[in-house]
């Protein structure tokens, strides 16, 4: 029963549409292309907004959401804060740190709820692990690893994200904030102990490679992560090492593989351990239990759905990385 | 027809003395325990030494095989470069990089070969992996990225591995220093960007994972690799990124899985990769290879055996990140 | 620029819609719900009409889709062809061989194309592994092997195709079909050596396993298939053995696994076989290939759609194979 | 604390005095092949027998293991059990059923134990698989379905399993009747539906595959197994279908892969089930198991291993095989 507007029509955006449930009402959207936004709001039977600045001032939207390219999320987002919307952006929320912690101090003086969509974290396989590593099926975590990756594609290094002034950086702000959040949801708190960045392949300003290793603030765990629009075939593998086990998180559907969480136990022998496997071959449900999860904390109740905190302190990790690496934006 | 004498009759000495061609004999052999000595001996008709300077002495031999413990690896291998004896001496080669430094020193005041045992060069998988690259298969390298890890075992942290009297170090120095050679044998080479280890679960003083990130001195070149003995179900991964495909490296046989190349090669218009995938279920014959790599070398032919000089900057790469994670031993 | 009408507005029929071309009009669309065919006749700006009868005398409609239930398959496609149709008819094509034999016979006295709907052919895998195949990848064809299944669902013996009535028979006319046609497609004619169908699980009136073991006219290929739907985890494997190597086609994407294509070419050394993959994650376009397919036939091209002849051929594969075992419908 | 004789010398005989418990003893070996037996001999300071007549003559021997090729099985196994010797015998166990009727004849007038080596009963995954059906995990079998091949080699037509004057038989009698062996011990009795052998792509007068549909005498399970000398790349798959869930046995150890048990359990709402692995990467071990079972019988406790009905029924089956493919030896 919540009212939505949403800034910026394209993929993203229609997901967003596609994700209401049942009882909210798509009531406007706006985008620069208004082929796009017509488009996407006739599915809907929802008005299209000349600017996004007269969607946000709308007094009949309780939500908006905000997929538009990382140059103007914060933008939008402040101004929607300010007219007394709850928001939803998505990851990574802004082109750099600063404009998120802006964005973060804006919002603590309103009542409203500000959240950012990083979707993986609502993947089957994350919520089941999730949910063991809580229940202690894997002991005290010691470490995670991940490997998350495209091969990307002709022209790659043309599109918007190859634009800094669009992006506000490469595969690590891409998809490497992904792993980032991830690592802090599962593991706890972390920071940079190392980053390198480098651009090996795509003629663009923008790195095409990111190699990290975080350390909690206990320094007694780690995470040890590889992002890349290099890897020729899509890759997603997540592991969390406990004292007593290891989860691994195989897959995202499609070109990722299907979906797949393994859990391997440590036997009071050692030796080699069995596995169990819980398989997701599913379409992916991560923006309708993401969306949900908004609701919940906008009507007060707990949802692992990521804060304006968690996007800032992962965008801060990137652009440590790439102060360590020399790259300035 | 190589007279050869091994000091050290453990496991990797049965191994060193079973990969002897047919026109090579094992004349004699010293080990600490006499009992183990005459086992391996009596299966070769070879004698025993009562100590390994006087098997080092013996006029009637061409190479000394050193496969003891860390600890006399160098002090042997230098009293057998003395006495004009061709030398194979096991990874790591010492117990840091001061021995190997020392023995390399030696080494250059004799005519003798001086050679160490990276068996994982001589693995079928990596051999072709070698050809592949040189041929041209994958272009240029970017990256290398690697996993190798084991689960240990009940007991483990109580083994010589984990006293750095004996060993020198870690899981790093123990199976990470594999990585770090076979990085510099196909990727040319590196140097360390950034180490960590950390000892999480056994209760030693020597770590028992080690993340580092290496890159080339033209800057141009990464490899991301991970070492671990809480990897608790066995695991060799081992990736080559080039600019025109991959190589991808998994197995080692038994516990670590069937080993298994495969090449993914970037298409014209990009998209999902094909791959080819080169399989080897036979027995481990790296040993054998690796001896006949030492004899092409002796009598002037090239081979890929690793020199001393490889040795010593893998253990270089390896202590400098034990001096980064402010472990000394 | 063809005009179509949709008898029949399920899953399927909303798939064929989907399916046409750009320049192809959906311009009717019958069904006994409906609503339902109201849904689908509005998706696509199409009327309805009250029966599939009016539906098949329209003037301004070139190609009738037939997606049916079994039991009305031939009933609407006889009459369809009587009114100078072309069509296309869904798998199995007809509830039992003599439905398909007079259908058959009618097609040949008119001049339209009817064409039936075995959608596997069109899978990217197949596509390829038949193209290799003629190219002479794996030599003369000795043998087939397929296991293809479905886990059911809760009640899965009270929907239609439990009732004989409907659906002419059980798991080896619903899915066994399709290892039939494809085994008569890529590896020339066949005829049944034994055939065995039970019901294991399922409280139905038709089979829910069947075992087929076929054999080409001369007696030199044969096909060893099985097909059920108490697989309980879906499989979808094909093997094609030919004298210098096979092909496996695993998966059909989704909660099948995704589609994959593996070559193994013997070597002239022979030892194991390296294969190439070919992987295929893209979403089904078997639907879109198969219209084209039609289209192809219609305008006088060559296409490898199944005729009326291959799905008789093969429905009265699975009928001889009730009757040996001691199934009447 | 046995006294064990040894008749055949080759491959398989060398394995079954390698398995010989510590406290047992080989006294004697007999080879057609001096040579061979003396080797065998010689590493356990057993003594050669110029016949195989004498050596089951020795009164010093308690147990004689029969280790011959095919056609001399049964002679020697007779004048061992009339020379009041246990034996262990290799599977098939003769060249035909006739010859092991007429051994298990013999045996019934003797207080001997006669066994028949199927090793693959002791593999682990088939003994943990064996132990989970008892235990009910699968709930009432269903069916069993099986795949079990080699690629062969240069020659192999040429060797003595091509020759059925020796061997009996082909590939249905040489590796599809551990398949059957395997069904009848897992899954009950079970006699030939239908089975059909057919000479693909070997120079040679037996077969090279056998297809076979074996049910049980109350008509309720079925088993569909392939066994084939042309499968070009080693695979053994074995498949068991209950009601509850299904378990599936992958590989053999080296080129046949992994030894992996993996255990489907059907859950309660259906939908993709969860799966557990257990994996055996160990060396083979099901030769000494299958030694101490044999033991334990001679003793008067239970084991898993064959009887001669086994072997004969096993044989039985794959000669009415051959009868019903017109196939006379």
């Amino acid at each position: 029963m919540y009212r939505v507007g949403i800034i910026g029509a394209g993929l993203i955006g229609a997901k967003r549409a596609k994700a209401l449930r049942a009882q909210d009402t798509l009531v406007a959207v706006a985008d620069l292309s208004k082929d796009r936004a017509l488009a996407l709001a006739n599915s809907y039977g929802a008005r299209i907004e000349d600017s996004w600045q007269s969607l946000v001032q709308r007094k009949d939207i309780d939500i908006v959401v905000v997929a538009t390219s990382n140059n103007s999320i914060t933008l939008c987002a402040n101004e929607a804060l300010k007219n007394n919307k709850h928001i939803l952006i998505e990851k990574p929320g802004g082109r750099n740190p600063g404009e998120l912690k802006t964005l973060w101090e804006v919002s603590k003086q309103t009542q409203r709820i500000a959240r950012v969509g990083f979707n993986h974290r609502f993947h089957p396989a994350m919520l089941k692990a999730k949910s063991m590593i809580e229940e202690g099926a894997i002991g005290e975590i010691m470490y995670l690893r991940a490997r998350y990756g495209h091969g990307g594609r002709i022209g790659y290094d043309k599109e918007w994200r190859a634009n800094p002034e669009i992006s506000g950086g490469g595969e690590l702000l891409d998809q490497g904030v992904h792993l980032i959040d991830l690592c802090r949801w599962l593991g706890g708190e972390f920071s940079l102990e190392v980053g390198r960045v480098h651009t090996f392949y795509w003629d663009m300003p923008v790195e095409d490679n990111g190699f990290l290793l975080l350390r909690s603030p206990d320094k007694k765990r780690f995470a040890h992560l590889h992002a890349s629009c290099t890897e020729w075939k899509n890759i997603f593998d997540f592991e969390i090492f406990g004292k007593k086990g290891k989860l691994q998180i195989w897959g995202l559907g499609r070109s990722y593989g299907t979906e797949e969480l393994r859990y391997y136990k440590v036997k009071p022998e050692m030796g080699v351990p069995d596995f169990t496997s819980f398989s997701f071959p599913e379409e992916d449900r991560s923006w309708d239990l993401e969306w949900s999860a908004l609701i919940d904390n906008i009507e007060g109740r707990q949802s692992p759905i990521s804060h304006l905190s968690d996007a800032y302190h992962a965008l801060d990790i990137v652009y440590q990385a790439y102060d360590q690496s020399g790259l300035k934006f």
